[in-house]
């Protein structure tokens, strides 16, 4: 009998070039693929994650499931898991699931941050864009508000996106100062590639002045990555979680 | 004429061998001299820190201060070696002082804290002391009012230690919890080689039960290293301030 098992995984992702498999580069899929296989003593596993994460981007509450014939208990896993991995990646929990539970089709949202600093720290080096001058953030504010709702992200969306629909619903948006950094968080029923980035790039260019707020409106009416700001780096974005229904 | 230049710096321990210059190790003194001689242009300085941190250990708050014939800003000093450091190290204040100042003969006291987690965390990787089990912190908290005040702290001392006193005056001490990790917080007038790596290895046994508070007392008058705790390890070690007068 094959078990499916959910697993919340958080990890800092300047050490590896993203979640998703490739050739001739550390990914975190790949490296928990292995440690999982060595676990079933070669028992070869197919690893489903709720979603990519781009080379150094970070992770909360990543989350994957696989299928195993292997007898382990839930604590087993997670402690065995942990034993083997890297300490920049962390099983945080090990869930038998129902069969059904797919990572990626079974998620009903998700939720990013970004974090931007404006103060030089070595403790955040590549946790977050440091940027050299000050934001407007009721200006922020205002142009989030915008984004809220159902609408066609293609001018947010990587001009490489592989999905057909570029609509999205985000469904809660909100930017904080926290301690002497700026957090963006987002969650959405779904994220183009690089959208929370592009959309991260576009409210800097509204905070530094040279984008109005309301201008957000026609940059989505428009449909045009050329219309919005530039991508922001990958170190400031953290995958905080996956809600499932 | 030459001015006196103080420095405050921060930086994260684990991808350095410490402050000190040593040979064949890259060190934050050595980093630092070479990034303020590539400015004079070739005036030769002496880079006088306040202490030495050891491999791995962090500051939140480190001091130096040399001399110098270039006229530059205070302002213009500081842009220019955060331009030139590695992220890792972080020039936070420059300030011209007095001709009579001197990183380490003028220091008042210092403060170091050192973290302890229990949470595996892949952000807090080489940044605390990860223990595997619960400590009671009532008892710690006994154990460390005895280290107090003004004693011998031979048996906190690292065998190796230079000094010919061993009588350190811990003004401030203090446990706290903060989120699911332990900060131990201390202030003397100076701190022998080891000392508090030496202390909280001790309080850690404390807090596993394997040593009685009141038997701190003990350890201190007997004046042997061998009767405390083991060197808890860099990771969780924060040189917070150095006070001056």
């Amino acid at each position: 009998m094959l078990r499916n098992i959910k697993l919340t995984i958080a990890y800092e992702g300047s050490s590896f070039h993203g979640w998703q498999i490739q050739p001739n580069a550390a990914t975190v899929q790949e490296i928990l693929k292995t440690s999982i296989e060595t676990i079933t003593g070669g028992e070869k596993i197919n690893l489903v994650g709720a979603g990519r994460t781009d080379a150094g981007v970070h992770a909360l509450g990543q989350v994957a499931n696989f299928k195993t014939g292997k007898p382990l208990t839930e604590t087993k896993w997670k402690n065995a898991l942990n034993a083997m991995l890297p300490p920049q990646i962390v099983i945080q929990r090990v869930e038998f699931v129902p069969d059904s539970f797919h990572s990626r089709y079974s998620a009903k949202d998700k939720t990013y941050s970004y974090h931007i600093g404006f103060e030089r720290s070595p403790f955040l080096v590549k946790r977050e864009w440091r940027l050299g001058y000050p934001l407007k953030l009721a200006a922020m504010k205002r142009a989030l508000l915008f984004l809220k709702g159902k609408h066609d992200f293609s001018s947010f969306a990587s001009s490489a996106s592989e999905s057909e629909s570029k609509i999205c619903h985000i469904k809660k948006c909100e930017i904080k100062q926290s301690g002497s950094s700026l957090v963006i968080t987002l969650s959405a029923d779904r994220f183009l590639t690089y959208m929370v980035r592009n959309i991260v790039g576009t409210l800097v260019k509204v905070g530094a002045g040279k984008i109005k707020p309301k201008e957000i409106l026609t940059i989505l009416e428009m449909k045009d990555r050329s219309k919005a700001g530039p991508t922001a780096p990958p170190d400031g974005l953290y995958l905080v979680k996956v809600n499932y229904l």
